[in-house]
């Protein structure tokens, strides 16, 4: 394989996003040498932290624990947020007149919606990947349970579950915890994402994610899912886990693939972690909207989607939605195969 | 007008990207406390700068400078990025079988293209906002100038320019510079942004950004431009900058019209300053790609958008495309028409 001084930049455009990713090594240090400047929890002052164990009259509203019995300690909060993006009382997400606004072309909606908080631990101390396998299973399944609560809601359209870590990755609170916010909308990524993948499908007959990367893009693998590079990262060391069977919604896998992705998860954030020195991070669940049509279903295929914070989003990324990535994603691989993690 | 306490949260599409902004003031301190925590330029230090006058051999080959006289002293100089995220040198933006990738679906391109960068003073204490309305408009020119250049080259389908300002917006050297990437493809943004102004102007038979805003959305005007906050900002205080005059480019500004708009550039930028406590800030020339169908000549109109960098893009932004914005754009545009500047 060339190495990163002597390979010249590239274009390459996703088949899932639509997006075009400049690869310019030229810019970059040599992959391996890769560190966040700031590891994300460096700075970690407890203070006051409303989602430490005994603080809960801090936060905001309950809306499940696990385990469910309160006479044993709660492992796993799911929260309303205290600062919501949405309002969740807001009567419908109904056309709103009242915006005071001068774009009269614009669409504008009540900010009718759902943002909750998963509480993943009730140790201050003890972060995502720290878990079990099973530990980890577990609160992807409080996130499969509080989506399939928030997809009763007729008005919602689209459930977006995301974590942040470190500061500078905008997680306001360094207590280990992830987001779910609930949408009367179809984001345009989404739909960009879904038309992209349905057009692929409609050209090959096969779903773009039900394919099986190259061993050079390969990282790891377990029973149900796979993780890699995707061939078209937009950010260095991005990793996608992607379930094998094809499944075009999240909230459809089961106890048992749950604790299996738990596994592989807690092993891809160990694995960034160490290469990388505990760098800001997020990821994200990319499923389907709640309403996918029987003419989609055969292409959307979700999958979970890790970005550590390793460059700034400057200018041109903002006018064009072209991302400069400096490290080839083969490169990116290789790097991440060869960490050795202790589980 | 109401204000942020009373305001509830609102969705709004927005006609020319295609996207949803969440308006969230539950989230916000008032409007008007608003402030960058690090001001972009505290942390000023030249050292030995390469864009300094009499460090022009530490500067990768010049391409141009103002005034072109070499007998005299220059004012702004452009030269080729020493760190290029794209090579000159390759010789065609071809399919590029070569990748080593096992995307087989994506489609790949040698990395051709030019990426320049404009040093806009000779002086290291200068920002762009301190120098005369003329002298900005000279930058503008020099931009238009590069702009023309890289035209002429076939395989050269859009150019984007741009600053970056503070190193948490990416200006990796504090020295006031822009920065201009030719590409070989049009970007994804870009062609979204092509696509909803033409839809507009099928269903309604006008352009967009020829529409006047309202009178709570505006800033300031000159006597060919319009500064206000967009109906749907993105970021808290985003400010266009829009020719009065129907034009998809750019590059087809003249003399007097971009010395017209340098003087409403340096006020836009010094009220952000002096309201933002100095804030890391991107702006961006939104301009249509080189060939540009008849059919879109009548929906297509440039502009400029500026983004000051006061909140982080974490997971939710990323995945969706989505943005959530504490301050509604009415209450921005109110705060800065407020703000007085000594020009």
């Amino acid at each position: 394989m060339m190495t990163s001084q002597n390979r010249l930049p590239q274009l390459r455009k996703d088949a899932i996003t639509g997006r075009w990713v400049v690869f310019s090594p030229a810019r970059a240090k040599r992959p391996s040498d890769f560190k966040s400047k700031a590891p994300a929890t460096a700075s970690d002052h407890r203070g006051r932290c409303p989602f430490c164990s005994g603080n809960e009259h801090m936060c905001a509203p309950q809306i499940f624990r696990v385990p469910p019995d309160p006479s044993s300690d709660w492992k796993i909060r799911v929260i309303e947020n205290l600062y919501p993006a949405l309002d969740r009382n807001l009567k419908d997400a109904d056309f709103d007149g009242g915006g005071g606004g001068g774009g009269g072309d614009a669409d504008v909606l009540r900010g009718f919606g759902f943002h909750d908080v998963v509480i993943e631990t009730p140790d201050h101390s003890v972060h995502l990947s720290d878990l079990s396998p099973r530990e980890v299973g577990d609160v992807i399944l409080a996130y499969k349970k509080r989506v399939e609560q928030l997809l009763t809601f007729d008005s919602i359209k689209y459930v977006q579950v995301f974590k942040n870590h470190g500061a500078s990755a905008g997680a306001s609170l360094s207590h280990s915890h992830s987001q779910i916010i609930a949408l009367p909308i179809v984001p345009s990524n989404v739909s960009a994402r879904i038309e992209c993948l349905r057009e692929h499908f409609n050209q090959t007959g096969k779903c773009c994610l039900c394919e099986v990367p190259s061993n050079e893009l390969l990282i790891d693998e377990s029973a149900h899912f796979v993780s890699f590079v995707p061939f078209v990262a937009s950010s260095p060391f991005e990793i996608w886990i992607v379930p094998r069977d094809h499944s075009p919604h999240f909230h459809e896998l089961d106890d048992n693939k749950a604790a299996d992705l738990g596994g592989l998860l807690k092993l891809m954030l160990r694995k960034i972690s160490i290469q990388l020195n505990d760098p800001p991070f997020n990821f994200m669940i990319q499923t389907s909207p709640v309403h996918t049509s029987v003419s989609e279903l055969g292409s959307t295929h979700w999958y979970l989607q890790i970005v550590p914070q390793l460059t700034i989003v400057a200018g041109f990324e903002v006018a064009t939605g072209c991302h400069i990535n400096p490290v080839f994603p083969e490169e990116a691989a290789k790097v991440l195969r060869e960490v050795h993690v202790q589980m």
